[in-house]
């Protein structure tokens, strides 16, 4: 497998996005999020405005029935405690039986021995989608070195053959986010560019693009393009938000206005 | 006990509500707030722009001193799980013992029984108010089916049966939260319209609501009046809110900012 | 020992200030942070404003590989329950092992006597900086009663006596905050004035300043100078929110945004 020369990407139409987005207003899913402590809020409201239905049910006691009755199920490892992870396995345990699509989220693969063997165990319990940064998707495909703590010290492109492999092996979807995003079922490859590098600087911005992505599955069979469009609405909030500001504060508020934006106007 | 008719509902006068939250700001009274894990960031930021010092002392250790000093209590069932169940039942008995107000807000009631169940606890420790969105007033008075996750699916003026209903018989001040807002001991109701929808696309308004209802009850005897102020400053920050932007990220803040232009006027 | 007199304090100057915030955003150090749960999302971003890389690795079982490759390290006694207690002492024992420079948050010190005594624990494993409120040092320096929860109800000058004394005992450097900032090693203090009260309206300004000092002290080995450029750090950003917004909800996206704009214009 050699990487796929620019020309080769598939895109995903600006009609397919407007569709997808439009599903997510009109549907509102019921998206279970089992996350970080850090991002749990920014998480939340970056679904919200969205058009979709977030709720952090953590408890291990009622995981079980309430992922049960989700659309979508968010699995992010940012702070992976023995209690949350013991709810996150019962919630994908649900997730798997009722056919419910789960999204995990890495964070900081490649850093920490202890958090590897963490995330090992949510691989082999087979995640429709995962989304992670350069440094994250090549350590977990077994060819990397892990970032700075959280932060991706590679580019997207440099983890593309990785992410191909993993999503072959796994078999899953594989979003790998960055300058560009690429989004492979380890065949086809969507290539989702613009953006801004501001987003880096607003804590949560990747966690909640993650739960994004469950929001689109639970709206779409096709977890290509469903995993696809997440990227691609957050590409083009970001860029609108950085038109209106370009400090990292009023960025956040400005990025979730411009969700809220760009999925209303795909409603009507 | 059939529906009050429109007419029948009390007002909270503009003058009182002024004169509550002058208090509230002249007082600036310690509300320990257990609640979830998701808003307690927009809980502490609502309760300091309105006037009131809160404290999220949470380990079951402490919570006994912290209940002690402090002037309202709030219990937010969000993410209830063991260790913060045990502090949170601390606290409640300890404010039993000082007479210390404190409001129960049970997030999600009818969705899970096994919440449900540690609902049904809380409810027997007897709050001095409870606040909830229409189906989870409808849901801990027996009469309803539940929401979808965290959100409500009923109109608040459907619940209202099942407020005053669930305030005799507890007894206690039952608000429910909607469109209009209705604050009741079970005979006397207070109704309060206004407001904005955008709200509940910010998450966290409604479980920091709960916690300015802690706030108000720490500055005025007269509890039905005093979670009707909470419910009418609300509204008016809303409103204000709305009128400066109309997507949720900058509403978020927005909010906020008219929380501390609504108080700090009437205290001067 | 009296009180030294004002014109016997030493000055940060703009040069140094500035050499400092270049140094922070060129060399980008990583602050691990075990922080109070309600401040996390807030720290984070005021760090990723700063140039910092923040990371929140929390599990006892990975604290000590994470301690071990961080350049700064955050312990903030806010929300001390014991599993989180655990993780902050593994992640000390290392720092203390690879010298790397860490700050202790006495959160509400003074208050809750099961509290100080978690407190004391942190003391005697010889943080690098103590940075409080006046209420907060004036109590681990066993001279104070306490504030009122987490606000303080003491100036910073009435501590500034209590905050050598503790500087000289442990040794370590104290900065006690409020009005006037004061950072003494027991001989030289270093006095910082401005920043605007606004700040206290918004939770987490104070956690995250501390967050701050483990940034810098991360980048310049004068430990009196690095604390102290934190503090200016903050009170210019303050300044500078306070300009453009009168109210909290806003000033904390424009005092994140102005510790981004200071920080980024040293750099060029």
């Amino acid at each position: 497998m050699t990487v796929t020369s620019q020309n080769q990407f598939a895109k995903l139409s600006p009609e397919r996005f407007h569709a997808l987005c439009r599903a997510l207003v009109t549907q509102r899913p019921l998206v279970h999020c089992l996350t970080n402590e850090v991002v749990q809020e920014i998480t939340a409201n970056v679904l919200l405005a969205a058009g979709t239905s977030p709720a952090m049910v953590v408890a291990p006691d009622e995981v079980d029935d309430f992922a049960r009755i989700a659309s979508g199920l968010l699995i992010n490892l940012g702070t992976p405690y023995p209690d949350r992870l013991e709810a996150m396995k019962r919630a994908v345990k649900t997730a798997n039986t009722t056919q419910t699509p789960w999204v995990l989220d890495p964070v900081a693969a490649g850093v920490i021995p202890w958090r590897d063997e963490r995330i090992d165990e949510f691989l082999a319990l087979k995640p429709t989608v995962i989304r992670g940064n350069a440094s994250e998707i090549l350590a977990i495909a077994g060819m990397g070195q892990g970032g700075q703590g959280v932060d991706s010290t590679d580019s997207s492109f440099s983890a593309l053959v990785a992410a191909q492999e993993l999503a072959r092996q796994t078999p899953c979807i594989v979003a790998v986010t960055g300058e560009k995003d690429y989004v492979t079922d380890g065949s086809t490859t969507i290539e989702i560019a613009g953006g801004h590098i501001m987003a880096t600087l607003v804590v949560g911005t990747g966690c909640s693009l993650s739960a994004l992505v469950a929001g689109f599955l639970a709206v779409d069979a096709n977890t290509l393009e469903a995993t696809a469009a997440a990227m691609m609405l957050a590409k083009r909030a970001e860029e609108k938000a950085f038109s209106r500001t370009q400090a990292p504060g009023s960025f956040r508020a400005a990025y979730i206005d411009a969700l809220y934006e760009i999925t209303q106007g795909a409603a009507q």
